[in-house]
């Protein structure tokens, strides 16, 4: 008998032959691929796989891009799915656009990894960046969605650490708040009919536990003490249930004394960044990241 | 008004809301990535642009894997679609269980560039790791669909030539003929839906223009003299239209004294080992592939 998977390529050309997509994938987990699939191939970014800090990691390298330069990548996924190979090309176009190297930090995932798996191994790539020569002023965090929480929890851990601080932070879609106080979970339910808070809250449940605290920065860094952080542009899409997870960070990191750049896209929906390479939208929000990133890590405009 | 881009970020979410896939895409390219996605991501490969013999290649480096050993890849598609993008993955795993470098070809494409742009590309490519200071005996040519046609062809102008000769060839469900004479796209016309001789008749078309010489042998190799060709391997699904092209070659080939191998696999269809990483018949026909070839390129078992 044939296996499952093999039947997937059946599935596969039936529904090529009916111009279709294939309709069913057993696990959310092997979605992370066609996710993927919105983002273009961004042309000349070479890869290659290192082990920083202990953590898996995959290395994004643009031809001819600064190797002293680094944006530390986190992807999204809810801290259940998503990997480095599903942002590969996001991260990359990013990188390709900035004109430096990019990580993309494998960190562990929910359920079988929950909190606080997911910032000590950011800390650890943090730590084994640092540990490899390059300063923290020539480092970038940035992440989408639980990633941007988690490169935002992560600025937050270093200044606790009192480890060398990074450059700045941005975050696409940042997901920054467990109890799920935004009122765009309401608002917007109607216009982001997958991040509707029962869902993510089953997200919360597998990183925290039924008891674990939903305030807890490392976790929901919008619930931290913002003072001391580096730089930090946030982008969202107006359509997003979780655009107030941007929203109040923002005006509380610039009530903090932050540095603090907001830039809400209309009509758009969570991480529509992911189109970069094929839609105008993207390759805009990504350019308005590098225009702002190069020069807080040193780099001239060419 | 948002782009029809963009759209696609909403279609995508839209239907995992629904749990469906997104289901139009503009255009046939754009179902590269959709594709690559039957193939699950080889772990410790990396990847490496390098314009080689004038072409844009991408190198699939697994760890530990032999620099001076190569796999010189065909990407499927009909000669008008899919890259080394759509098949790195694939090619990406052929390399790390041979245990060697594998060197994806970036051939030009149909309609922009009809025949002979493909196998000069081809020859190209091979000539460059020639000059690169490769011998011809530590190269094998291997190719999918279409691509596993181009290999074919490769070998035969090789020995016309007179350039020395690669180790090995292998196809995975080779194209070998333009004229469509294969009896099973009428036998297997109902369990493969896709190759059907009308559409097939189109990429014909597309390569070889209305009157191009359907049993020129660098593009049918099935028409060529085969006489003198490097030891070849072929596979095919059971189920699939273009089964006979590889039945047939393997017949002719083995009469005119080549050393050949032909396994077909039951109750599959075109390109299985698309499923390579999740589907244990396509990791099984690559290490059928891999056993065969590592001692044609000298490689030993490990």
């Amino acid at each position: 008998m044939p296996s499952a998977e093999i039947e997937w390529v059946k599935k596969y050309w039936d529904g090529l032959a009916a111009a279709e997509q294939p309709k069913s994938m057993q696990a959310m987990r092997l979605l992370d691929d066609h996710w993927a699939t919105l983002t273009a191939e961004p042309a000349d970014v070479d890869y290659r796989h290192e082990v920083v800090g202990g953590v898996r990691c995959l290395w994004a390298e643009p031809k001819g891009g600064l190797a002293d330069r680094v944006l530390l990548c986190f992807h999204g996924g809810g801290y259940m799915m998503g990997s480095p190979y599903s942002h590969r090309k996001l991260y990359g176009h990013l990188a390709a656009v900035v004109g430096c190297r990019a990580l993309l930090v494998g960190y562990r995932l929910t359920p079988e990894n929950p909190f606080p798996a997911q910032i000590d191994d950011a800390a650890s790539a943090y730590r084994g960046l640092l540990a490899a020569g390059i300063d923290g002023s020539k480092i970038a965090l940035v992440g989408d969605s639980a990633g941007g929480g988690l490169a935002l929890a992560l600025a937050l851990r270093t200044r606790d650490e009192r480890l060398p601080a990074p450059a700045a932070v941005m975050g696409m879609s940042a997901w920054t708040d467990m109890s799920l106080l935004g009122a765009s979970y309401d608002t917007n339910r109607e216009t982001d009919r997958v991040f509707r808070k029962e869902m993510v809250g089953g997200l919360v449940a597998m990183l925290l536990g039924p008891d674990g605290d939903r305030t807890n920065p490392y976790a929901s860094p919008l619930h931290g003490n913002l003072a001391g952080l580096p730089p930090v542009f946030l982008q969202a899409g107006g359509d997003e249930a979780i655009l107030d997870d941007s929203v109040s960070f923002a005006a509380k990191a610039r009530e903090e004394g932050v540095d603090v750049r907001l830039d809400v896209f209309p009509g758009l929906l969570h991480t529509f960044q992911m189109a970069a390479g094929r839609a105008p939208e993207a390759d805009d929000a990504l350019g308005r990241l590098a225009d702002w990133v190069r020069p807080r890590l040193g780099i001239m405009n060419v």
